[in-house]
């Protein structure tokens, strides 16, 4: 788990900034949940591989040396969202469209862009069983990579119903859909052999296995139009032929929106968790293994809770990848690394350190409804010794008042990147330095 | 623990965004650490009461079925800000001012206003011991309290080598010194005669209780110039004295900054955490009984971590109590209380859906660099049902798109608070409704 300093929390922001935004102007609500959950509310949501990354607190007062653990640290933001729905019902509108941007924690292995806490920044729709659903998340999800940059970007779409009937048409028992799914789910990140053998290892039957594989690689034609053709041909059972067709009608809905041209149906996507039962996709960019997003339709969980069908679609983000792939490639706007303050004020003697309190608040007061930040040098060290402190800061003003400028009630503004100075009255030092401010970065 | 709906939501948001604001203008830097600590970095720092209420994380792997705990979820933002600044000070600057704003766990009983997940907002100043510290982080707080529109909070004062030297005075032994600590900070909250037998239950001799009771009440004139004088009366030790010239100093600093009328002298006040070494000070409301806001200086406790001495002062606000104390006086803006969305493009037949997100798409571009945040009925319900969703929302706008429409590639635009409708092409249907909105809202 990481600390992230001033520069680290800055483009965090600026991510989080963006993606709260878009996801606003497709009209989801802020919602937020505890880190912490009853340890039953999780147990048995995310396959067996997930249950064991959970991290578990100890039962508190007695029962501390039992060693029980009754809580534990929320693993997705898809749990903890069916939950809420079915403990506040009755509070929320017939469809409950949410964001939410919050750390989970898992006990992996960390690797690239993979942490023991990291922030998930989900949108999901509660309530619908329309395709539109599926379309305006994929649009919103794209819509924030656009606007942070990414334009390489491809989002992979399959089915949940369609992989069991292309599972079922192959022969493979239903007991063995699971394994088969988990080892799919690597198709893409790792060669079709590898998948195979995975497939061997837990028991699948080699022969079955390489059919199934031959099947998953043959559907993929040129287009997603090729693609839908293709696997209509395969004479699936009839949830597999509806499934193609919510998929074809997302994909003409997602025609009408920013995601246009970056969709790629892709039969052989399965992703982990097991809680998906319709569309499924994830977000993806050339230079990570990994994905950037990734979500599905989720009919069934909520009922868990509420033992009442409560449809339900998401797609969360994994702030940590983008930011990574960010970083290596450079994409954040200058203004990101902003320094510390605007000004600095300097001290001449102890005895006017209360002064120069009162000229830091007029100064942060600012002109023209802009204010500044203003730091104060805490201790009347020499003035140089100031100054270099501001630039080493990257601060780009020093405000400073010695003898001359406190009998007249002026203040020495030095603008330490053009390295000149201006003498004027407190009330308009604000403005100047706003005005120098706007004029070289606007 | 609590789930923040969308409405809580935007309230925490309101009020965390005016915090970091305020913050930012005194130059203080973001900084976020994980949830997650080490336990050994937590324990012992928070006094016998505070051990008590950490939770701890069980060990993972093959030492789970221990029942031991390796890791603990963070009791407050000031210890990992002392593990922060010995593991990275090397990248700090010589003055770290950081802000954080970040949830903390204490398996606390509830009560109003106390949670077992609640945010601390927090400023910190590493580096110096120069009294504009603690002057600039009162006179912060208090901008922050008086721009979020409560005029009448008080900051109490007092000094721990200060209150150390009283204790001395009375002759109670060193080794009590705690105790009497920990009963003296519910002066205040309780009666005098309850502090008293408070002490006396901890074991303090009962006349050397009452005779201190009556010092401190004593020592409380007027103005705090008064009670200075009061206690500089008093012929305490040397570093007593040394506590009151720096009491004096913060008063005086504070005077030129937006805290000056809102400061205290209370030397009762005690803070019930164990680091503190210098200035204490407290933050409340009549209407309260416990503080918006608490810090003091802790020139000892990054030095446990670092081996190196390291002056250090912050205070933390209580976000929850904040808000509660908001939300029984009314004080949000109206403008918190925002719609999920501005307009609802509302669906005629199931074939028009992509073109229905073809025209969100356009209406959150917006116009004149305003965008609108726009949500999509996801199903072709009546236009009525419709219409009576978006009102019951709070949805000021709804967009309609009927045959006739459709054929000219115009929209209507019902405004649901005025009830009157305008057609207009699609382009200039955004540039309608933000104008709309500017007039009613701004």
């Amino acid at each position: 788990m990481r600390d992230f300093l001033p520069a680290d929390v800055r483009r965090r922001q600026y991510v989080i900034g963006v993606i709260a935004d878009v996801y606003e102007r497709y009209g989801f609500e802020p919602l937020e949940t505890p880190a912490v959950e009853n340890l039953d509310t999780l147990l048995g949501k995310y396959g067996e591989e997930g249950n064991k990354l959970i991290f578990k607190i100890l039962k508190r007062g007695e029962h501390e040396a039992s060693g029980e653990a009754d809580l534990a640290l929320r693993y997705d933001l898809t749990v903890p969202l069916a939950r809420v729905v079915a403990e506040h019902r009755a509070k929320l509108p017939r469809f409950f469209k949410r964001y939410q941007v919050q750390p989970v924690w898992r006990a992996d292995r960390p690797a690239r862009g993979r942490f023991r806490e990291f922030y998930q920044c989900d949108v999901d729709a509660i309530g619908s069983r329309s395709m539109t659903v599926e379309a305006e998340q994929i649009a919103a999800a794209s819509e924030v990579l656009a606007r942070l940059g990414f334009a390489d970007f491809t989002v992979r779409l399959n089915h949940r119903r369609l992989l069991t009937a292309l599972l079922d048409r192959s022969g493979l028992p239903e007991a063995q859909h699971g394994l088969a799914l988990t080892a799919l789910d690597k198709l893409g990140k790792v060669k079709p052999d590898a998948v195979i053998a995975d497939m061997a290892a837990r028991g699948i039957d080699a022969a079955t296995a390489t059919a199934l594989l031959g099947t998953f690689v043959d559907a993929v034609g040129e287009t997603n139009t090729d693609t839908l053709r293709q696997l209509e041909g395969l004479a699936l059972r009839a949830d597999g032929v509806a499934a193609l067709q919510e998929l074809g009608a997302i994909l003409a809905l997602t025609d009408s929106t920013v995601a246009a041209g970056h969709v790629r149906l892709d039969p052989s996507l399965a992703r982990g968790l097991s809680y998906y039962t319709g569309a499924i996709m994830e977000i993806g960019v050339p230079d990570l293994a990994g994905s950037l997003a990734g979500g599905g339709r989720y009919d069934d969980l909520i009922g868990m809770f509420l033992g009442e069908d409560v449809p339900a679609c998401g797609i969360s983000l994994g702030l940590e990848r983008i930011l990574v792939v960010m970083a290596e490639r450079g994409m954040f706007p200058p203004a990101v690394a902003r320094p510390p303050a605007d000004v600095l004020v300097t001290v001449f003697d102890a005895g006017s350190l209360g002064d120069m309190l009162a000229l830091a608040a007029r100064l942060r007061r600012g002109s023209e409804g802009r204010a500044l930040r203003v730091d104060v040098y805490p201790e009347p060290d020499r003035i140089g010794k100031q100054l270099k402190y501001a630039a080493s800061r990257g601060i780009p003003f020093a405000a400073l008042v010695g003898e001359a400028e406190r009998s007249r009630g002026e203040v020495a503004v030095k603008d330490l990147t053009a390295g000149d100075q201006q003498v004027c009255s407190r009330d308009l030092a604000a403005r100047f330095i706003i005005d120098r401010l706007r004029a070289t970065r606007g």
